[in-house]
């Protein structure tokens, strides 16, 4: 039983394309697709307390998947996590923090869950609330995840783009991923398809940037005000897309300065969701 | 085309258990078990040249099966690692340089390998070469790896224990994998599958020094000089274990220390193989 704060580290994720798959047991369901976890990401600090509660970069705010790891791991706690991405603009910053709950509350309570079973918990959890369908196995890896089959470690399948790279990210605004969701799905599912086909026969940067592109438009996701900063990067020789699901950019290198924005500039994370906190230093 | 060296880092792994699984086809041959990966591991540059060798901290060695992944590559490349682990003493080394060779090399010659297909290519070289039948798979996902069934990423399956800390180690000496593996093998099977379960049913770091303590004398691997060190670190409250295959204690905190010793001090790494050098860095 320990007293002091476990802390973890998850990267943020930011999905180029998918296609989402329903399924009555949530470990099975989720997203096949691709995206790029960023050094940009999330520290999660857990803490015993009597009550739960949450607090992201010093606002107290309530999170489904938070509260149904928490619920799991029969743990009350206060969760505070620090991020430079904001919520709902596509960094999946729901799942990092229900990811790095589960892997710092199971050390905190001394839990005896295995890594996949706490990726598990946290991707349950996410499906469960309607706020994520592939974000946390995604952040898990780390890389340039590419989700051949969805669900849990234990279900779905996972590649990866062997790249590492810079990239630059501007956001104008927020999407509601549960009302997207709730829509007609079959324009995403048969485009996320067709973009998942183009990145397994050909694992590049430039590749999942072009699909993520062609996804966005033939999924009718695309906005004006994306599609024009889209098109001015690639008018300058750069590659960019649409985060799914928020109003913002990503673009490969140094895409979006050498348009003439003013990015926020971070790198692909390599290595996936990590205990910032050790066994034998605490105890 | 690139004519930069491109590096990646591997870190080293120390086996703490395992049982091999032989079958005719590399990419489904292997072994289960678990052990630690370490961020004392292995920084591979490659660059191309007319021909191919290989440069260990300034020595020139024949290494099997990173030729055979050049070879897989169509690559002819100068490789340096630098590393301070010992080659042949249970750290992973040839996993690590031929899954960074891997790696690099794909970048290097604007390859269109996905990930997991390089992870197979190290993973097959290993088994194919008789060097290593574990290491690669775990390398390529960092902290803690339980491998649950053999082979590459496409036929094996990875869990882990979700923890991190700090690790100590001494080495005496090296002992011959090919030797030990050509050797009855009966007893490394059964011993290590005793171990996967005693580790499956409770994925804790005390429980994984346990079991490797056990199966190294079951399987009959523990040396004279390797007992004499976990007894004396046992005899001080801490947890030690035998690295397979190799002259090598491992002990969890300050075991070694805390016993007299002046061990080498590293961590658990947490995020497994990466490359050093990006795309959009270089270009």
């Amino acid at each position: 039983m320990r007293d002091e704060a476990v802390r973890a580290f998850v990267p943020g994720h930011v999905t180029a394309f998918f296609a989402p798959h329903h399924h009555a047991e949530p470990a099975r369901a989720g997203s096949t697709g691709a995206g790029i976890t960023l050094d940009d990401g999330v520290t999660i600090s857990v803490s015993r307390a009597a009550g739960t509660s949450i607090v992201v970069n010093g606002e107290s705010i309530s999170m489904e998947p938070v509260d149904r790891v928490l619920t799991d791991l029969e743990l009350t706690a206060h969760i505070q996590a620090e991020t430079p991405l904001s919520i709902g603009t596509g960094f999946g910053v729901s799942g990092a923090i229900a990811l790095g709950t589960a892997l710092a509350g199971n050390v905190l309570c001394d839990g005896t869950w295995s890594e996949n079973e706490l990726i598990s918990l946290a991707h349950r959890a996410e499906v469960e609330a309607g706020t994520g369908l592939g974000d946390v196995v995604a952040q898990a890896r780390g890389g340039v995840p590419i989700r051949l089959s969805p669900g849990d470690p234990l279900h779905g399948r996972l590649d990866g783009v062997p790249r590492t790279t810079r990239i630059e990210y501007l956001t104008y605004g927020d999407v509601s991923t549960p009302e997207v969701l709730a829509g007609d799905t079959e324009p995403i599912e048969s485009a996320g398809s067709a973009a998942l086909s183009r990145i397994q026969a050909q694992p590049s940067l430039e590749v999942l940037f072009g699909a993520a592109r062609t996804f966005a438009r033939d999924a009718g996701l695309e906005t004006e005000t994306v599609a024009g900063v889209i098109e001015e990067v690639q008018a300058n020789g750069g590659e960019a897309a649409m985060a799914m699901l928020g109003e913002t950019v990503l673009a490969l290198g140094t895409g979006l300065s050498d348009a003439g924005y003013s990015p926020a500039v971070c790198h692909v994370h390599p290595g996936g969701a990590m205990l910032l906190d050790g066994d034998s230093e605490v105890e």
